[in-house]
């Protein structure tokens, strides 16, 4: 295949990423959100919250890995994490997905790719630690945030959803307290049991 | 409301792109495209075909005017625009578009969205010149490329899509030859008619 053929059959192949479901519903509650346009809402989101990343993140690198960081789900698809278990189980799919998708690509765009998936799983720079902020903030936000209709997993409780995402966001003190008070908000308008 | 009320309410209305939808549909026939992921397709299409833009392009500024360039959409909705007629017409609405939606965020902010979007449609930029030869080319990609199911629209005409798409695409000759290539294939295929 030319290197032109290699670049569309990954854009074809990447289309499908909007028929992955994610575990949380659009805002309005009306559907499942897929994974696609999530994808898409966090870019605009790095945007929007650009002013919490720490001084020196360069915003448009932390934009490049959003817009990569789930494109292993056209293989793997997509599950709720709420546990270090949970977490390294999907991490092996994700693994094996990352090798067979960007395989579709030339070497060099197959390695810049992978680089930047890697980058993200890694969280060792400042911007993949702001870009897995973003997130773990974006659906809480969807979900429980001001019109929000609640999750579908009615067994989910406040204190595991702060359990999981403290790692990612206590470190950006205006997002940690955001996700605190929805969820408080969520709790006191009875659409989250609290433990 | 506080800047950070002001921000989440443009992110909750900002979600409803993800219910806009288009006028082409999925790679794979089974339902229209949404603006929201349509918009990440676009972001991941400018990375993928980043060796396409002239010299000296921005590729960062030039994702950052993708991400934003049809959020207007949420109020003015989709129109597939196949004359100078209909654009103009498309101008207007989305001229008011803007002002509303744009008028949701913090003055700061306001600006800078609004200044994408303008830098976007304007087309004077190299940065919004090679993000909309990438907005053009990637329905006829999705429609007719391989494996694609041709149009919902049957009466439509490869004669009028290279007519439409001629002043975006023509400056980029690679891509020009990719949507010609694209067409006529289709053409010999029989799901696209010549003229």
């Amino acid at each position: 295949m030319s290197r032109l053929d290699r670049q569309l059959e990954f854009l074809y192949i990447s289309d499908r990423l909007k028929t992955v479901t994610r575990q949380n519903r659009l805002h309005d509650g009306s559907r499942d959100e897929n994974v696609a346009e999530h994808s898409w809402h966090l870019t605009l989101m790095a945007l929007l919250f650009a002013e919490h990343a720490p001084e020196g993140v360069d915003l448009a690198h932390v934009i490049k890995l959003l817009i990569v960081h789930d494109l292993v789900e056209i293989y793997a698809g997509d599950t709720m994490i709420l546990s270090d278990e949970i977490a390294a189980g999907v991490r092996v799919r994700e693994e094996a997905a990352a090798e067979g998708l960007f395989a579709l690509l030339p070497d060099d765009q197959r390695a810049y790719f992978m680089a930047l998936w890697r980058e993200f799983e890694a969280r060792e720079t400042a911007e993949a630690r702001f870009a897995k902020a973003l997130d773990a903030l974006h659906p809480p936000l969807l979900t429980w945030g001001k019109g929000g209709k609640g999750s579908r997993h009615h067994d989910l409780r406040a204190a595991q959803v702060v359990a999981w995402k403290r790692a990612y966001l206590e470190p950006y003190p205006e997002l940690w307290a955001l996700l605190e008070q929805t969820l408080n908000e969520a709790v006191a308008d009875g659409i989250l049991q609290e433990k």
